[in-house]
């Protein structure tokens, strides 16, 4: 008999079509030991509901959340809307005794963010489970890069710098809840700082401990958030970590890149080219010394890749969400995921790395990040 | 009421499992007019049959093919087996009323391609349409391409180079279909040049007519195909045109390239980055010339993106399948296709190309290509 | 007749030689109107100097530098020494009545770099000329960039991202007179930040007014300068600027870069591809826009080039001296540089910048530049 | 006492100032054991003698070359004037007792190379030497890939894919000596694919022995010579080449590039990005596997550039000709140069595979190279 575990998915735009994308092909694609069901799908949106469901396969449809917290047949909770619902939605699942996976980020505010996370931990003791769905780390290359950094192939890392830049942001970009202080909770900085945060914490492991500095800006004036956040902080082991967020960097769709820099060598990954990581192996005999472009795409050898197409058969955007999809599922089978899930406790440090920059860039002074609850 | 057309598929590995994933996305991204059915799953191994057509959402299986030709429920054939069976499958299909898409190389041997060219002309008095799987033609960034040259933007073509460099073929690869001549017709030349011919041409607008030399080697000396053809061709419009297949270059995985230089400027596109199209405009200010690079991610500017996901959000390998599915059904519904869509007699026109060159080969000398038959 | 200006030369290391092809070069190259006569070279090590002279064309040497200032033979004194002596040996030959022409920084001390200034003004009035070896505003790519910003290809601008990244500084570094901070001031902030700074003041043509934050940090502990200094700032007309200088970056040698991002347009260089210039034209045609790589070689075309080779044959590292020197006769003879030439109140604004990033990073606040004398 | 060689130098063109530049830069980059002595330069423009002789340090100037014969102060004598004059000029300084540099391609017509090499033969048995400055062997990114290949980094060489496509002979090109086929010989085929055979011969370590095909063509009607001539050859081990030489391809400027593929690993070279060989090694593990993006400008570690700058520091053209004439005098001194140096001899094997290729695309037919004589 086939094992299945109900999802049900809240939210039917961008994200939701994302996230029901995955929780189809995950099952076609990685023959999970414990498949999804696509059980439930909510939105406030009733009439678009039905096409909805019926095109990802979703068996009912609600245009009251609330209900699927009584649900026998949902075990996962899928939350795919604006940032200021994540918490409410989120506890009132957890408490219902439902796992829940969160979009990014946990949450618009640090408020939020935090009961969010004190939630996750009382779930946690009864059973349930959160994550994330910073899906760039299920990035084939992303994996590689971390695989790497466990292997030593950095040795100690001194510098980690971090851009994810955007340009749909100028003056003539629609209307859109991301633009909204109350739903979003900031611009860029919510949106795409916790992306490079989550993604340098992830491949460093270690915690960002000081913000040096910080720039918030917002250049098209009737905007409640902000188009671009930098700040520069260090880890606990004293590397060096810059940060840039923008909506208006003209020649970046969705440039989100990182590059370590460590003593025995470096790597870097930028996303438009998804599918390269770029290693600089220091220890190489020096006539031989350069950044190697590898193309992750070789099945058998690189993470994710044996369960899609041969080799050079190169991947897209929507990949890195299956394969979280199929990481959630093997969490919940009580398997190991190919790289660490984040939950909800690993998604609020990063949201304090970020409140921390937005306190030192409003105050103009450094900020010690354990100094912020 | 939903319109649908039923769709049968012979063969489940590669290229079987590329087709079903079409089929089924096609639907989910696309909302087309006309729905795919994935009606019924055909193939040998009748004991990976069930799994597969469940996987995929087929509704029956079968381990005969030819049951397939009496199936009223069964409109479109889809034919994704290997070379040596694509005539005479296609053929018994297009015989008993059915719309036919076969895998590329239209077939093996020149024999086999002609048999199906006069086939297929035969089924098209009847209405019956064919297809055949060029599936790169639907990569954005070679739709913009095709777009691109018929706006005018090469001028009149004087250069040709396409390559489809892979590593895969060294004295270790494992056995398969592909290296038996029976089977595959040929080995590098009728699967990677089959691609490049199709694409040249396609892009150009025009046929080759002279094959002016080639070269077909095969370094691994137990193998009956080909391991690499390389030929010299020269369009009707005078442009020189230089190709090159290879299975034993390493350092590419699936490198399928191609660039066209014109009088007022040049495009290429290589797979390995298969978002991006490098075009360089000899009309634009001097000072300012030079190779643009186009992240063919723009929805409502760039073909077939608006389907998928914002800017800047990449596409991977299947989506060229899905695209061809969604522009399959459009022609089905009595719609315009996206890009062209390559048919029998199309794609035997490739076929008689890479005959010339092979005879090219063996002969050494020069060959005109009206003289093939 | 032909006109010619004596040049002294005090330094005959890495620079001194750096400046002394530059003043051969130039009168091969650029014809120019009035020539350099390469009249005396002077340095510590009296040994080498012989040798030195010859091999570069001087016609006399001395091991004692103060020997120039009542030198009638010499009208422009070109000092590449170490940052310590950048003052003493600049004010001394500027109050001689001499031309000054000093290798970057403008000095290893903010108080140096005061003094120099306040001696410029002084000779200026008396209608000597003074310049500084920020080289790399005349690499064409980097000329092409400034005339194009001029031409407002990028409107207003937003952000700025410049790095100047080394990895020759690891714990195995030999011993070197720019790991001391008596005579280098600082360690990658004076060394590279300098460049980094200059270039964007240049570009953008706007002075920096606030540093947000910095952190300047040493990883190889014995060492007396700093290894990297990062820092964000803005631009008067609010861009947001970064600057990062390491000498343990791994994977770079001399990746002097920088990006621009504008709301119409953006542009980027990285110095180990010298010969490019990145543009982006957010004006063009959508379909067609993407980052153009312009190959800045073309004679008649793009700055300094026509002096050198034919398209597409690429220049060096020392060609921006070359071209510097060009220039600093133009200017001498009265003529119009190329692009504008910095001179020591130039590179005081400059070096009050990177004054200001270190007291950010020491104090850990921002540091408004204006209160910085 | 400084021993030195008294250098003629016939031609004052483009190639006479290459030849110019590095007989001086030679003497100040590398110290040379033997140095070179500018002695007398030879120009049919007598006019231009004089300033040409001033600028680039030539003692004397004359405008009949055939003074240089009887010359005593005159020991090599450098030709880089157009390819007809190459044979008459050649031979008699040879039969003069000199040792001749002779710029590529070693002459317009076969029948010349044929008479020089029989020259060169004779004066080698009077210890004459003769070279031909194949310049780009001596980048220093091509002789470490010469150096690489030595080692054995690729195993048997299967593929080698060679293009020299520029975009100067447009119908607007002006009137030069290089379009007329009774002074050059040849159009884009002499010119290009002489380097291209050159550089395919050096790094493969082996002869060409078969033309499979090639095609020659001219787009700009008027033209005495070829737009471009593409030639498919096998080497003795059984490589396949392709070569493809053009002066209408937009979008290069000198886009001088080869690409050899291994049974172990690959390497590519472009001209456009000199400072760069790139490398892949199929032995590395292959989840590392990738292309290897070496910046060749490490002093100690790659070869050439301790003579030049520190690492990063890249070099431009004109440093290939400095970089030979070193070896050139090492040579004459009786040392080995970095890399081997192409004499006449060497050149005329060059020049048969150029004329194979002209007699396959004018036969249609495939010529073996050992049966031109």
């Amino acid at each position: 008999v086939e094992r299945t575990i109900g999802v049900a998915l809240i939210g039917q735009k961008f994200m939701g079509r994302a996230h029901a994308n995955a929780w189809g092909q995950v099952n076609r694609f990685f023959e999970p030991a414990v498949r999804a069901r696509a059980e439930i799908v909510a939105a406030r949106d009733a009439r678009a509901l039905p096409a909805f469901a019926r095109n990802w396969g979703f068996r009912r449809w609600t245009s009251d959340w609330r209900e699927i917290a009584d649900d026998p047949e949902v075990e996962l909770v899928d939350v795919a809307t604006p940032n200021d619902l994540h918490a409410e939605q989120s506890i009132a699942m957890l408490e219902a005794g439902k796992h829940v996976a969160c979009e990014k980020p946990l949450a618009g505010t640090f408020a939020d963010a935090r009961a969010m996370a004190a939630a996750a931990a009382k779930a946690k003791r009864r059973g349930r489970k959160t994550f994330v769905w910073f899906n760039y780390r299920r990035v084939p290359a992303v994996a590689l890069a971390w695989r790497l950094v466990r292997e030593g192939a950095l040795g100690r890392v001194v510098h980690v710098r971090a851009r994810y830049l955007q340009s749909w942001g100028g003056p003539k970009a629609g209307a859109s809840w991301r633009f909204e202080r109350d739903r979003a909770g900031s611009g860029a900085h919510g949106d795409l700082n916790a992306h490079l945060v989550d993604l340098a914490r992830f491949l460093v492991g270690e915690e960002l401990v000081l913000v040096h500095g910080a720039v918030e800006h917002t250049f098209v004036k009737k905007r409640g958030v902000d188009d671009c956040v930098l700040f520069l902080a260090s880890f606990a082991g004293g590397a060096t970590a810059s940060f840039e967020a923008s909506r208006v960097a003209q020649g970046h769709w969705n440039d989100h890149a990182i590059e370590l820099n460590g003593e025995k060598g470096s790597l870097r990954f930028a996303f438009e080219e998804m599918n390269v990581l770029e290693l600089f192996d220091g220890t190489a005999p020096k006539a031989k010394q350069g950044w190697t472009r590898i193309l992750v795409t070789s099945p058998g050898v690189h993470p994710y890749v044996d369960r899609w197409w041969p080799e050079g058969h190169v991947l897209g955007y929507e990949h890195g969400f299956v394969n979280q999809a199929a990481d959630v599922l093997r969490a919940l089978a009580g398997r190991k995921p190919e790289v660490p899930l984040p939950d909800f406790e690993d998604a609020f440090r990063t949201q304090r790395v970020l409140e921390g920059a937005l306190l030192s860039a409003r105050e103009g002074a450094a900020v010690k990040l354990s100094d912020i609850g």
